[in-house]
């Protein structure tokens, strides 16, 4: 389906109702999926930069819960809080209709921020990316060649300083950019255990992304047992996704030198008071470097990530998998279902196939 | 007083008597100041490198008391434990009466590890440093131009990457490594803000080490507003001396790409469990680079912090404050006084001044 300048076009948006309530998870009806109009003749304005766009896949990424959070500014994202009554926003591949920006034209493929609807008007396009390669499926540049993929390739890579051979720990290790982050640090030469919340997915870190080892955190009564079963000598580096109880144990088990990916503590997003990390002494006697970091800030090396990945996917050293569900008026559930734990792989919502 | 070859001497010394319990406060009595003889034919014997030392000055660091508890490897420093019914050992100033080592001879002054008594066999001299400089008052050198100082200068330019503005603050301000990076970053042309535990030591940072600011957090009901007051803009650089509540207040209050340089967490070596720290995920929110580091790892840049602070304590723009205790008898209630904060700046015990 094209535009039309001019046409009135049903948009159908996924809401966000009203804020969550710190330590209470959240559900679908915080979020409610209806209709409004959007005039396509006002969607790019005369002299405005704006480009309307007609979303095709949409991202649901951990980060998004604490945007749903009423928090002092000192605990929000940079990226803010939600705003009641407007449509989620977050990552999405999308194709544009109508352009005001010279970087885009009428049909280009884009990803970036873009709005839970089927029509969004984006007032910063210049944050997107344009999609060049079109060789692999599209619903990658949600994940794989997306935010998850250079976040797994920028936090192995740049904030771990990895060296062959060093022993790799990653947690929430099937998810988007876990399963990423264990499949780079075994094409490098590093050993590499992984940890998750089910057999099916234990199985596929075994067997689907070539893991040394992987364990069901859910059936180990005792962490550091665990961690020092499949780390006799200790780890060098930890990419952390969960935070909590996970990471205390991690610190009893660093190596020398070691180093932590904070990425995510995704353990800790629903509950109203963090779980206390009590072994942080850590941090100064092994010494170890922990480091947080915002994919956002890496962006400059998007192109040279491609450039990697891109061959190696096509040779089929890469694999990807996606949690898919159809229809926005299914995305609230993909959210609160990703929130749970219950997707196994990158989870995705389609808007339209086109 | 020199050495002669074949002679038996006294030997006063500071013996660590055993293991103190995790969550006990260490006493005096957990040593025993006792003597010994030392045989001088035998102390350095034909063909080894050891080096046979009068001790001066000795140095009380926190990091003692971790070498105090029994703890399972992983939870060690990677200097181990004390030995019960061996002397302590820590850093100290001392003349060399003896040497079979190439780097040193009779008369040369050193300092490095040594043990908590008169005269030392050092085993591995080539791990300490030739006092060259000795128009400064020798004490310093178990503080502002040893470990402390290099500790400081380290932690400051060189994890946390300051720029000219930035806003520092630092807890334990007043001791021996903190009082020193309060000087180096006001020098640099940071805003700076220091904590301590009396009004004695918050006079100390407002008049003699010229912060900018500084508080008693004993005085404070709420750190959180402690520091919203003083950093209303937030922390760039918060260099850790403390751990425990004043951490998780410091993560609530730290800047976008602020960095946190670990170098001790004094508040917590004397809890049976270490406090929680329940807001660790500011380091992924701002995001917050946490470093902890050994100044072991850093003695090669010992030469350049010379070269750079020398010049400024001969100038006055550097002062340090030292709290010296006479007498190694008075060695074991020296350690005891900094571990509960009783000290006034850097703690020293004097063995000698020859």
């Amino acid at each position: 389906m094209g535009s039309k300048n001019g046409e009135a076009m049903r948009n159908k948006q996924a809401i966000f109702r009203d804020f969550v309530t710190n330590g209470v998870f959240p559900k679908e009806s915080d979020m409610e999926v209806t209709e409004s109009i959007i005039e396509l003749t006002r969607a790019v304005s005369e002299g405005s930069k704006g480009v309307l766009v007609k979303n095709l896949y949409l991202s649901c990424d951990p980060y998004m819960r604490n945007r749903m959070l009423k928090l002092p500014a000192s605990a929000q994202s940079y990226l803010g809080t939600f705003q009641p009554g407007l449509p989620i926003t977050g990552l999405g591949v999308a194709r544009v209709l109508e352009s005001g920006h010279p970087n885009f034209a009428k049909g280009d493929l884009i990803w970036g921020m873009t709005g839970w609807e089927e029509y969004s008007l984006l007032h910063e396009p210049e944050t997107c990316f344009k999609i060049e390669h079109t060789d692999v499926p599209l619903a990658y540049y949600t994940g794989l060649l997306g935010m998850a993929g250079l976040t797994a390739y920028v936090g192995f890579f740049e904030i771990c300083s990895p060296k062959k051979g060093e022993t790799v720990f990653i947690s929430a290790a099937s998810g988007a950019v876990g399963q990423l982050v264990g499949q780079f640090a075994k094409l490098f030469g590093c050993y590499v255990v992984g940890s998750a919340g089910s057999k099916e997915k234990v199985d596929l870190l075994k067997n689907k992304f070539r893991f040394d080892d992987a364990f069901n955190y859910k059936e180990e009564l005792d962490l550091d047992a665990a961690l020092k079963r499949c780390f006799p000598e200790g780890i060098d580096i930890y990419f952390e996704n969960v935070g909590g109880k996970m990471l205390d144990a991690v610190l009893l088990n660093m190596k020398l030198h070691g180093r932590i990916a904070a990425c995510g503590m995704i353990s800790q997003y629903n509950l109203e008071q963090p779980e206390g990390i009590h072994n942080l002494l850590s941090i100064i006697l092994k010494p170890v470097r922990m480091v947080g970091f915002l994919v956002f800030d890496y962006y400059h090396l998007y192109p040279k990530f491609l450039e990697t990945v891109l061959p190696q996917i096509k040779e089929g050293k890469i694999v990807y998998v996606e949690d898919i569900i159809e229809g926005l008026k299914n995305g609230p559930a993909a959210l609160v279902r990703l929130f749970s734990g219950r997707n196994v792989g990158k989870q995705v919502v389609v808007v339209s196939r086109e």
